[in-house]
């Protein structure tokens, strides 16, 4: 016993080397997948889908907002329709850019104009790893998440619950979920927003970790919630409730179509995504509704089904013409938008990676100012991944780093050095590379360069059991960021209050 | 037996779903990551290597043409240095854009412009299936090679040996090399720059199988080369006597420097991408001097290596932007550009997928006109892998499928199928999904998008494994192409001649 954990203390720290915290921004312009022409046009569709079809909205203050600010209710079906006059009217007051705030200044991030923020997965009722495989969430499970997500510097903000804590009983669950968000971390993080009631714990949590009241959450965005339509056309009750909640205290919803094509919507992209333009559009109008100005997302989620199963597919050709296009939009209108690091792979291989990749270029490209999902979601979203965790912010990084500018003074230039080696020499020793090669190229978390041969006398890993490794390395280093015993001890009291008071609903 | 083959007979034939045999072309505007005075920067650092430092030019014939035309030797390190004016004078005359010919018309390629044109791995030792593993290549490996690059359509041509047959005699082993390429597909193939019998042999077998003449094979370039300098600074004899030769012929060559940051050129990215121009425009200077004209391309492979192994790294943050920024270099002096689809990764995995994933979308966002090694290259080039073909035309199939216009017709909006489904229903019924869904959307290769438990019941089977199944079924049903009989006897004959003129060098 005494051996051995000396000789744990003797072994060398791990120590994980990363990209520096940074609010990274897009310097390339964005790829444009539409015409002007095809652009208008979808515009035109979506107005005309918001004009003559409308949206179904269940929630009856939602409803009479929207009819009191010019909507009107068509009399067969009984959807809420805008005409396109009153729709733009709405949305044009959407801020285009707006700071989320965390309880670490340091994490405060910018959303809007060419920032790229990522979070890590969200909302799957599953995780995983090699050494136990797959099994239901749990509060375990998503506590090291956290962890890992607070690790990664490359990791801004948690976009919801890396994984369902379903251990939890239901109706206290957000409780302890918020309270392991705002102790293991200090970026800014997400409520869901089902119900007044979850979501005025988010607000009184945050209120707590930051120090700050009402007056100042109103005027300082500090927690962000996403609402997926129940595409096709329709919005449920707690959604809406959430989302006016939060808008009345100006926190940001990121709007969300979940428009997959051939199944919640057309099997053509152009009709897709006018569905897509016509969701999004409809429901930021309810939050400029309640808060002219208050901070909103546009979501693309565009996707395909498999049509021989009808399954959900994600980083295919059509997901990235639809991230491409969706960009496109939201800059039409002037709103901060919203895509995701997405893949259908069922474990984290070969297909896991190239599907992730088509959906980060695409969204780099794209301008997506927030990429959700962007660490260890698996299988449609099912699935939470500690290996694929790892595999993304690999990739993650390497697209951060390639956003950097390439430096070209005379020094960078090196002509004395390329001099100095001459023909057929090489630059190894120069001081040229002496001097620099410490920093000079970007360094993998798992990325493996070795020769075969050194390869196989390592173990033939692949990059996926070495992100096992890591994953497992990293939480034995993790260390809880500081927090004010004060307000922890306050978080605490508050969670403990709103347990007792909080009733299940059987 | 005779039950087991009657089985065999009655199984439905395989069919392989892929994309159509097409002269893909980039819509999107190429994505710069130098300023215009950054790229203006490494141009006249480039003009300053090839003023003040020369190359070593190991050729005495191309040495006396270099210097006939205006270039001159430094006394000190017989270097051949070349002015600025007279740099740009001389390649000013190449072409812009190309076609080369192949023994099928229909595989055509036009390189430069907005095309885009892959090919499959060139050059490695050794190969590799998950069955029998790694193992030294050989002449039946090299065809089974050859016959998956003729059935995949997304492959436009061949641009080396995609393994090296090591098992045939090395004096005679470009004979049944060349005629496996003309015999076993019809796309336009490749042979090395190594000297000027293999060339010799090359040309009169293009002449043969296309049934051309000399004339005509001058003006319709059909057959290609990669010259790779010896970085730093120098060319050596075998490489130009065989770029003269093919130069004489208008034949292309494709010049690229082999430049790591680090190892073969500086450190910083700057100095490597003007070490890579000079090295580039230098050489293909020379190809002008022959033959004003020529068609000849501009070759960017600058990467780094590991600083902690000296290992060669790919698809790596910096390998990605220098792509990027040779793009703007080519472009600059109006050559068509070759990127490459390359990894550094030992085994088909996730690794492999994501450094492919920035080589291609780098080469897209470049706009790369020749994207070798687009299946099959692991290892850094040391290994071609039948797995990572398959898993490489997936990730190849799906970037030229992102590239296709979203069409956006009144009947593409589909607003009277949204009107017909409403609210909270679904489009898999609707007469506007029955009618279109068969083509609606990109159909994988090896990608599974199953849900986990159908997943799981089908083996649980990694993309790597599928695409391993995949090449095996594809060899089975391989087809030789078509070939006039007495153009195949020709050729034959003229092999076999050959193979008794040639004699080993000891």
């Amino acid at each position: 016993m005494t051996r051995r954990s000396r000789r744990v203390r003797e072994k060398p720290a791990f120590e994980l080397e990363q990209l520096p915290v940074e609010q990274l921004r897009n310097p390339f312009p964005p790829i444009e997948v539409l015409s002007q022409e095809s652009l208008d046009l979808i515009h035109d569709g979506s107005m005309r889908i918001l004009e003559q079809i409308g949206l179904e909205i269940v929630n009856d203050k939602a409803r009479e907002l929207m009819v009191q600010q010019g909507a009107t209710i068509d009399t067969d079906t009984g959807y809420v329709c805008m005409d396109r006059e009153l729709v733009m009217e709405k949305i044009s007051t959407v801020p285009s850019e707006f700071t989320l705030h965390a309880r670490n200044s340091v994490y405060d991030s910018v959303i809007g104009g060419n920032y790229i923020n990522f979070t890590i997965v969200a909302s799957p009722p599953n995780c995983s790893d090699l050494d136990r495989g797959r099994r239901t969430g749990n509060f375990e499970d998503y506590c090291r998440f956290l962890k890992l997500g607070q690790m990664f510097n490359v990791v801004r903000l948690f976009s919801g619950y890396p994984v369902e804590p379903i251990d939890l009983p239901a109706h206290t669950r957000h409780l302890d979920a918020y309270l392991a968000f705002t102790t293991l971390t200090e970026k800014p993080w997400h409520c869901y927003s089902l119900g007044n009631g979850k979501v005025e714990d988010a607000l009184a949590m945050i209120k707590i970790s930051r120090g700050i009241d009402d007056h100042t959450l109103k005027t300082q965005p500090s927690i962000m919630t996403v609402v997926n339509t129940n595409s096709p056309l329709k919005v449920d009750v707690p959604m809406l409730d959430g989302l006016m909640l939060l808008a009345e205290y100006g926190q940001p919803t990121v709007v969300t179509p979940f428009t997959l094509a051939g199944a919640m919507c057309p099997v053509t992209l152009a009709g897709a995504l006018a569905q897509q333009n016509a969701e999004a559009l409809g429901v930021i109008a309810v939050t400029q509704m309640v808060n002219p100005g208050s901070p909103v997302m546009y979501g693309g989620f565009t996707s395909n089904v498999d049509m021989k199963t009808g399954a959900p597919a994600f980083g295919t050709p059509e997901y990235a013409r639809a991230v491409l296009a969706g960009g496109q939009l939201a800059r039409r209108y002037n709103i901060p938008y919203r895509t995701s690091n997405v893949n259908a792979s069922n474990t984290p291989d070969a297909q896991a990676a190239w599907e992730s990749e088509m959906s980060l270029w695409s969204a780099v490209m794209a301008h997506g100012n927030l990429v959700k999902h962007s660490g260890g979601w698996l299988e449609g979203g099912l699935c939470a991944s500690f290996e694929k965790l790892v595999l993304d912010m690999e990739m993650v990084q390497m697209i951060a780093q390639t956003l950097q500018p390439i430096e070209v003074t005379e020094q960078d230039l090196a002509l004395d050095a390329i001099k100095e080696v001459g023909a057929g020499g090489h630059h190894f020793g120069t001081s040229h590379t002496m001097s620099r090669y410490k920093d000079a190229f970007y360094k993998p978390l798992v990325s493996d360069w070795n020769n075969f041969e050194t390869w196989q006398e390592n173990g033939e890993k692949t990059a996926t059991q070495r992100a096992n490794e890591l994953y497992k390395q990293l939480l034995e280093i993790y260390e809880k960021p500081p927090i004010d015993p004060a307000v922890e001890e306050e978080l605490g009291a508050y969670v403990e209050k709103r347990r007792m008071e909080i009733k299940p609903s059987w």
